[in-house]
């Protein structure tokens, strides 16, 4: 039993943060800002991404009407090493401070972890934050993107953009009701150019626990997400579930729901801890609000790639984990 | 309040590997087993530690008589960039993972998450790990030791050895009572060669919020250990505590309980996840099941150094977190 159930957890705001690629896409308007630059006035792709997360926290506390000191708790994470991006946001804060890390898979980490302080009443306001950026991230994983090293097509790209949301018991129209830890698997596809394919059958394997564990199927839900898988991914995740009979209909990832579909250099999709985020906190939690969708799922990937065991020809270990949403009647 | 209590939380079992300087040293008896070098037959550093991790999990469950698929959920963290150590261990074993980062504090957040995992019938058992190692932390966060870059006095050395528990609710004579979460502390320290200046304050703010939280002061206490804030670090901390009227007789660092106060190049003391681990789990546990101590406090201390922001000028922002071991008399 890897999901647990929560009976009065609620997203109370949200604040999220796009880039330049992010605003020309689909949802671009959805986000409470989009930057023109991959810098914001700041010296570097770093401080900008901490000046990001920063943006979309302030975003989530003002929409609350709280103040930091409010929070009793804030959980984040991100792909630079050393969390570097959530520590040294979180510095200044004085509030206590989880670092969690799971890649791409962070985001849905960071609520479920929140979601449980909330539910077993350890905290009252939970803050949980994630956030990306293509230039920084690019530079750390494979090569800076100034180099100008041509990318195959199964290549996704990192979305430059921040999320974040305040949990608590406060009753809103969006409830947090399961979380699904997520294991860690394998195939041993060793490709950095195309993890998408790598992350399907973590995508697979959390779906298939979560729908066990409560006892569903997929016509229980009106939408789910997997991010971010890539064209690719998410194609092989779609073969993995008809060869167990499922339907796919309702599925969909993040990594292709961010950008358009001939969109200028987005590649095979949308990638980063943000991608998940700045998706499943807009477009779906507002479809949620609005009552277009009762019940949906968010299964975030995480690609747990290295640069030096990979360098060591190591195969790339994927995770998924997934959070439930569903609308509640006020 | 950011102190969680427990009522039911026991360590079952734990197991604990030690390298070269850590067998010399004066705990290395009290250590499942120690390695004869940096690779223990494995080609890379990287993949030792691995080793090590693995090693000491083994170690611990079958200490505890358990097989992997008694496990619930695995909860680890390493130094490496992406956990990578962490990660490569657990995609073998097929149990749910969550992945935590805290630097050097590693060691008490697992321990302390694992905790509320168990404390709230969440998981039956949960394992947490954590291990460092000298070469290939070293390389990722300053240089090479190949390189032979001289040395500050000031500097600490990584510990190489890793250290694993088993939580659950079967009594055992080692009880975990109390978890408090740390705030990111930034004093403005810059050295990478001096980090327990720059975590002393960390601690401070975190040895102060347990003890208002819990409404008791150090006499309340057999033992108080940090970790790991070498022999500057901790003589800093001492003072801080000094100019409170506290007394500091009871306490003492894991980065100077690890090595020989003269033990050659151990510099001022060792750091690392495995510092506080290592010591905390060996000879203090024991003590507190023969009854030498009845409740102890292990603050380990991480130094959220990220080699990008140093080169960046940025300071480095530290975190402390606690967790509390009593005794119970079976």
């Amino acid at each position: 039993m890897t999901t647990y159930n929560f009976t009065h957890v609620y997203v109370e705001s949200r604040g999220l943060i796009g880039g330049v690629k992010e605003k020309q896409g689909p949802l671009g308007s959805l986000f409470d800002k989009n930057y023109e630059d991959y810098y914001a006035g700041e010296k570097t792709f770093e401080k900008c991404e901490q000046l990001m997360v920063k943006e979309a926290c302030d975003y989530a506390l003002r929409k609350a009407n709280l103040k930091i000191n409010d929070l009793d708790l804030l959980i984040g994470g991100d792909l630079m090493n050393q969390l570097s991006t959530s520590h040294y946001f979180a510095r200044n804060l004085n509030i206590p401070f989880i670092g969690m890390y799971a890649a791409c898979a962070t985001s849905s980490l960071i609520i479920g972890q929140a979601a449980l302080y909330i539910e077993y009443f350890l905290a009252n306001k939970v803050l949980a934050f994630t956030s990306s950026h293509a230039n920084d991230a690019e530079r750390q994983f494979r090569y800076p993107n100034e180099y100008g090293v041509q990318k195959k097509t199964s290549t996704t790209i990192t979305v430059t953009g921040a999320g974040a949301c305040v949990l608590s018991s406060k009753q809103s129209k969006i409830k947090v009701t399961s979380f699904t830890i997520g294991k860690i698997i394998d195939w041993d596809y060793k490709d950095v150019s195309d993890m998408g394919k790598a992350m399907a059958p973590a995508a697979f394997e959390t779906l298939l626990t979560h729908l066990k564990d409560t006892n569903r199927n997929i016509d229980d839900y009106d939408c789910i997400v997997t991010g971010d898988l890539s064209k690719l991914g998410f194609g092989f995740l779609c073969d993995l579930l008809k060869q167990e009979d499922m339907k796919t209909e309702i599925l969909n990832d993040c990594g292709l729901l961010i950008y358009h579909e001939n969109q200028a250099d987005t590649f095979c999709g949308g990638s980063g801890c943000a991608c998940s985020m700045l998706v499943s906190m807009s477009d779906l939690l507002n479809k949620i609000e609005d009552g277009t969708y009762h019940r949906i799922m968010v299964i975030a990937t995480g690609a747990l790639l290295s640069p030096i065991p990979i360098e060591q020809k190591e195969s790339i270990p994927c995770i998924a984990h997934a959070i439930v949403y569903e609308g509640v009647t006020l």
